[in-house]
């Protein structure tokens, strides 16, 4: 494919000199990009599509670095980056040592904050804001976030901050009337209406062109009737819960309409009190299948244009999990469902439509999910919060203070725990480990087979504790057979060596095994707390290489070696974990490889 | 003091019986003995006095346990004891053995759930009402939240999760026009402007009271025509926030009248849609010095009834952060402070006058504050957040994602790390030693004198990392010389043995010193990543005991224990801490020797 005007956008201030034709073309070139080099990397595709216009009618806007854009989570950022000066790089993104995915300010001056977890970017544009009116600085701070991470606490605590402020800081909210699934809760409902009220700047739009075309005074001109005009309309529109948080409401305005936008950002821009702009944006937008289906295309793996992606389900440790709480679920009418958002990540898919009132999708909202699933299991309930590991660390405290303390026993699925591969830094599940373990109270799984997993839910139903069963991305691996109903399980060898492995691991240890016969292999089950007998069992090896996807600060090698350590345990104890550092975007093997997790890893070092 | 009515009231059955003259006379009763127990033991007064007649309302209007009342915080929690056959035990609040000073489910089946934390209530409400309809058992259940913990964006997704449901599902708006501090934000705002709509429900409770005391038909027709009337102006006055997010809003009522309130609970009970009852309290009320000066009678030590309590500030670990970060702040306009509605508890208020426009308190909002904060130092200014170290878990997902990830240097000034005292298990600061050192590239100091707290802060201030300083609650204690510089000190024994500590623990471990010389004593400063020194250095003890006052999992003890048994270690490792449990209410000194943390724990441990 050729991109003519795209190839020659070195930074933002190329797209400033484009007429409406030529922005118009770029547009098109930018979709094609974006669909030609998702479809061979994978990627946020249908959330990228619908931002195309409304980056570009940003960037035309405001002036980047000098006004920060910060787009939150980052789904919505290929366009950004394609205007960025990173075309030349952009058919690397997602890959080992290629662009990220996701905001990355090592990347380019143009990002300034790190973007991978939904509804930080009010905060973190308000900071910027602030800071730089502190300093004295030139230029604002734009944050875009989507409906869908509208409805995330944080956001509305940015929202309430910034909102009692003086100035020019401004939100844009691209609101593409879903989050990642459809989007829920009553603030949607507001938006719905939001959005069905008369599109009043579709007159005014063509009234402004007509202005701007007046030499000399027309642009002012303009500016100044629209200002006029958007204060007679705030008498009628003003009230709803933006302006109730203090802010100037814009909108609704077609989100796929560049000058349009450009209009509304400039007049933003203008004001000395902070406004939101109410944008509204087709997801999946000019490819049709994404439009068609766009939850099944917000994030995709490679496919082909022509036929589409392959989205039928294939069999993982998500949906093992989700069809193991059907089958629970169908003979016990108290096992609930929850999630924050992620209904067909975490694979609860059917049970949300076979129990629907036993299944609860809470918005993007993992500390609410966490309280709420407290409140049904205080009532006797079996709540199972499906969540990934990475978005478990916003429920944190609630995990302490609100299941642990009073002794709630919410169970916990925790997907995408230890290396998730492409998505990189900010999605990694290598700090639950140590943030569970070191809560009492709390018995932690890291399932290896599907089997295992199926055990580990059946089993947690029936508890009155609280359970987190953590389990990888992707699919299972074979391995060697053991107990999945014990604690732990001893592969026997012949020597003194041993290696201490659990989750995904026992699978390269397995390999290992099959090569280095006389290794022992103890595989753990329930990784925390440790058994007692473990202690005993291990104590017996003068080598012990214990191996886990996970930081090795508050990890079970540390745990373990502190056990042994207190019971003055001689031999040799080395822990083979990611020490102190983020793992960056590769394939989930490569990243095993780096941390030296993975098979021929294990082999160099038994052998040394 | 005598309390005729407050005695007999053995359950919430027992006031829906006495007259108004006898209400308002249990009020007062309530008033005196939560004022006269308060000078005793300590506690939150003002919050307290201000929801009296709020909670014999609700307590009127619906049937608890039956009805679950879920109390935000807990500040605001002594009347609902009082009045749930918890009157003779009243005397023991949060003292050691005594009852909690917050809600807590084992010692009443009228507290439904812990509530410490702020802005998790409506949450929990809400999974028990779900949780109650999909039983189909009847009663409801009511969330009673302040106007502070509604900036938390917790409550906001509970709000948009429950405002899209039907059924009486209800929350009480608890007013009392600020947080612990004056409340800030677009939010507060937004309330004052509500307040001073004109407050219908005083005409309508005279209708009201006319109403009800016609036989038969008397009541029925009051509830129509109050609905009626509802309606009515809903039309006009049902835009706000809460209506936005799907609540039907009801109020502003006066939150000291019992029977206005008890109406409109009992209209919101009969709605088949979510309500909102917004209660406008005086914080402080009946107790003039509490009237007068709310913030500073929030939370109070023991006092003089008729004097008033001591709120002059003492110096203490607090205080030096504050005036320790003004003083750096006089030569460096680039040190900010922030705080999430706790100005005064972690010692800011002389930064909040005197740097206006340098410090920022974003309500309730731990979220928001970290990664606001990361968008202040990505722009290059040094800002420091003073939070309680509990209060930090909120953060927790912040710290990792929006600041270490971007390498935003954020300064954390962790303030009641460690054991706290009376306010017991919900408050205890013994989880961040485990949560922060997860984290890759935090640094983590642990001073034990106001000395070595100046100096970190001092030094934090030039480095470009993210710090973190945590110290206790309360003033410093005599301890041996140290170099307030390096990364630790080692005061040299005679003997084999070494204690290991940091932090408070440092001044037990000095008196340990004077009786028993030949100990070694090892003082760390810094407290992760441990300095390669640290590890030479306590190799040759063969029989180290380290204490620290945090949880054992995933604590320093284990992390140097780890190190140890990968170093090839045989001596004895003994780690003293609080092992696998919560710490309930006690005195600081009380909670350590329970724990075998004080100096005669010590002496033991060493002498066996």
């Amino acid at each position: 494919m050729d991109y003519p005007i795209l190839s020659n956008i070195k930074s933002p201030e190329d797209i400033k000199k484009l007429n409406i034709g030529e922005i118009n073309a770029l547009c098109e070139e930018i979709r094609g990009c974006i669909i030609n080099t998702v479809s061979k990397n994978g990627g946020h595709l249908a959330s990228n599509l619908g931002a195309v216009e409304l980056t570009v009618a940003l960037h035309r806007a405001f002036n980047s670095p000098e006004d920060a854009i910060i787009f939150d989570v980052g789904h919505q950022c290929y366009t950004h980056k394609l205007l960025t000066g990173r075309f030349e790089e952009f058919s690397t993104i997602r890959t080992e040592n290629g662009i990220s995915g996701f905001l990355k300010p090592a990347e380019s001056e143009h990002d300034k904050f790190i973007t991978g977890h939904s509804s930080n970017s009010v905060s973190a544009a308000y900071g910027i804001y602030k800071a730089k009116k502190l300093k004295g600085e030139a230029g604002t701070a734009v944050a875009v976030i989507g409906d869908g991470a509208m409805t995330g606490g944080m956001a509305y605590e940015a929202l309430n901050n910034a909102g009692s402020d003086k100035g020019n800081f401004i939100v844009v909210l691209n609101d593409n009337k879903m989050s990642i699934s459809n989007n829920v809760g009553a603030l949607s409902r507001a938006l719905t209406k939001m959005r069905n009220k008369p599109r009043y700047h579709h007159f005014k739009f063509a009234l402004s062109s007509f202005l701007t075309k007046i030499p000399l005074i027309g642009k002012p001109l303009n500016l100044f009737i629209f200002k006029i005009k958007e204060v007679i309309k705030s008498i009628f529109y003003r009230k709803n819960i933006f302006s109730a948080l203090g802010f100037n409401y814009l909108g609704p305005v077609d989100g796929h309409n560049v000058k349009a936008m450009e209009s509304l950002f400039k007049i933003a821009e203008s004001y000395e009190r902070p406004s939101l702009i109410h944008v509204i944006t087709t997801k999946g937008k000019g490819y049709a299948y994404a439009e068609n289906s766009p939850h099944s295309y917000h994030g995709v793996g490679a496919f082909d244009i022509e036929q589409g992606a392959d989205i039928c389900g294939k069999e993982n440790f998500s949906t093992v999990a989700g069809e193991t709480l059907c089958r629970l679920a169908e003979n016990n009418s108290n096992i609930c469902a929850i999630t924050a958002a992620m209904a067909e990540g975490t694979g609860l898919q059917r049970f949300a439509e076979e129990y629907k009132e036993r299944f609860f999708d809470v918005g993007i909202a993992e500390q609410h999910a966490v309280t709420f699933a407290a409140g049904l299991a205080e009532e006797g309930l079996i709540p199972f919060f499906a969540v990934y590991s990475t978005f478990l660390q916003r429920g944190f405290d609630q995990i302490i203070h609100d299941c642990a303390i009073g002794g709630f026993p919410v169970k916990f699925l925790i997907d995408r725990a230890g290396i998730v591969g492409e998505d990189g830094e900010t999605h990694q599940g290598i700090f639950d480990v140590s943030y569970l373990t070191c809560i009492p109270n709390l018995t932690v799984y890291s399932p290896s087979t599907y089997k295992e997993l199926e055990q580990r839910i059946t089993e947690a139903a029936k508890t009155d504790s609280i359970v987190a069963i953590r389990y990888p991305r992707g699919c299972e691996s074979e391995c060697l057979t053991f107990d999945e109903t014990a604690d732990f399980s001893v592969i026997k060898g012949e020597s003194k060596k041993a290696i201490i492995t659990y989750g995904r691991l026992f699978s390269e240890a397995s390999k290992v095994k099959k090569t280095v016969n006389d290794v022992n292999i103890i595989k753990l089950n329930k990784i925390y707390p440790l058994s007692n007998d473990l202690v005993s069992a291990v104590s017996e090896f003068s080598e012990i290489h214990f191996y886990e996807e996970t930081e090795k600060s508050g990890g079970i090698g540390e745990h373990l070696a502190s056990i042994l350590a207190e019971n003055g345990y001689s031999g040799k104890f080395i822990i083979h974990a990611v020490e102190n550092k983020f793992v960056q975007a590769a394939s989930v093997n490569s990243s095993l490889k780096a941390n030296g997790l993975d098979f021929n890893s294990m082999i160099n070092s038994i052998n040394n």
